[in-house]
């Protein structure tokens, strides 16, 4: 069985996946996304996700296209139907198709697509050593917390980091904080042990794993702090890592090329990777 | 004959056009697109239309999808398929499809998607009492300059000047200045007669009616300053006006329901929307 896309409705050959031209995704952006990580044939924080959807949906205005259950149902098809075992499911949801105008449109029906994604675990090598961070200017729009299809700043910085020899962009705002990264959020680790990360708001995306992280330590004693944080304080912090849906949590050891942390994962960074591993597989227990 | 889209090398029933849901136009808004006002069946600035374009291309390093020359030709084989005298001619140009991925794919082939519209001139009605404008914040990302698909603040702030009973919106930043319109640019005529609109720049898009319009006027010795305005200053002004591709020139004769400039266009309004209607006409000579 080759692989396959759903596309408002309909279950397709991904290679023939199409919406059209003037669906309002293709031409304004107007549409938001979601990622959810897949581990074992479970969906990971399935409820956080499809609840950011819900936000991200509301804010723009966007109607459900789907009832929530009806999406839940949907994404274990796909799941079976792609024999996607582990990796990431995506689905995005745009405002539909419409003659062009700025304007809403006074009917149309959002558009829902949905693709899957076979994907490794992070590589031992990359636990072991940690991952390389660019810094890029956060030149973002003000609503960051809406997951929107509006990425084009963050594939630019993306791209930069890379050809930077980065695996990631860690972006910094005009006042000199860091905010977050092109697709994953930003911490660092203080050298008298306080786990520091962006505030939630505008500023940032609220990532679910940056969310769970938050909760799950908070339960075990660790300090965390939502405060902002410059790249020189970054650059001298004990540790230094990112968090994403698909990587969990990764250790950063190098920032514009200066070693963080002694060049090595710290142990909080190792301890928190632990922790929410740990959370990832209580979920898939209790999913079976 | 019905409606004809152009889509990557094929002309297609406008119903039945369709891109790839993994095109990064869909996916990251990862693209750009120009707008060119056809009038008797000629377009109008055509060049300055393509320079914008490889300059939006460039910026964004995304290969021009055909050469220009090849693109002149399609546009001129989509007004006439379409039988288009009158309106617009919209063509939009994305990095292409490729697996989702932030980073620039290693291959892919820009995708090429054209649409064409039919419109009608602004109404007597309109010349005559002018529009309204409502001010929203101006939140977009720092690269405005760019003519891309991220337009998702565009369209918010459209909607939320429709839902305000205005025409457009006027963006104002955080120093209180008005950048542009969402999809137009902003001008005042001050009392001692000034013709003010903001500076080009990464701030606001360099808007091809708005450059013309610098252009032709400063061969009639009007006095033209590029420089910021805030929201109080265009409502006390002698005269305000917007400019876009489709609508030339429009007199704005309220801002946030306070009356401009008595009401009613201004003599330095008309006078412009003269000079540049009569250089759209003589473009059309020249053509035919």
């Amino acid at each position: 069985m080759g692989r396959v896309a759903y596309v408002n409705g309909r279950y397709v050959p991904h290679d023939h996946a199409q919406v059209h031209i003037e669906d309002r995704g293709y031409q304004f952006a107007d549409g938001v996304y979601e990622v959810v990580p897949v581990v074992d044939g479970v969906l990971v924080d399935e409820e956080p996700h499809l609840d950011r959807l819900g936000y991200s949906l509301g804010e723009l205005r966007i109607a459900w296209p789907v009832r929530r259950q009806v999406l839940r149902l949907i994404l274990r098809e796909m799941m079976a139907r792609n024999g996607l075992e582990r990796g990431i499911i995506y689905f995005q949801v745009t405002r539909g198709v419409a003659p062009r105008d700025h304007k809403f449109p006074a009917k149309a029906k959002s558009s829902l697509v949905i693709t899957t994604k076979r994907l490794k675990p992070p590589s031992a090598a990359i636990l072991e050593n940690g991952v390389a961070v660019s810094s890029q200017p956060d030149i973002r729009w003000e609503r960051c917390d809406i997951k929107s299809l509006s990425l084009l700043p963050n594939i630019l910085a993306k791209q930069a980091a890379h050809e930077a020899g980065a695996f990631e962009a860690w972006l910094v705002d005009e006042a000199g904080a860091v905010t977050e990264g092109s697709s994953t959020n930003a911490w660092i680790v203080t050298h008298s042990g306080e786990i520091v990360t962006y505030p939630k708001g505008q500023g940032i995306l609220g990532g679910i794993t940056r969310q769970s992280l938050l909760q799950l330590a908070a339960t075990r004693n660790l300090r965390l702090v939502e405060r902002s944080f410059t790249l020189d304080e970054a650059k001298a912090a004990a540790e230094a890592f990112l968090t994403s849906s698909s990587a969990f949590v990764l250790p950063v050891t190098r920032i514009d090329g200066e070693v963080v942390g002694g060049g090595k994962p710290g142990p909080v960074t190792r301890q928190l990777r632990e922790i929410y591993v740990a959370n990832v597989d209580a979920q898939i227990r209790a999913a079976k």
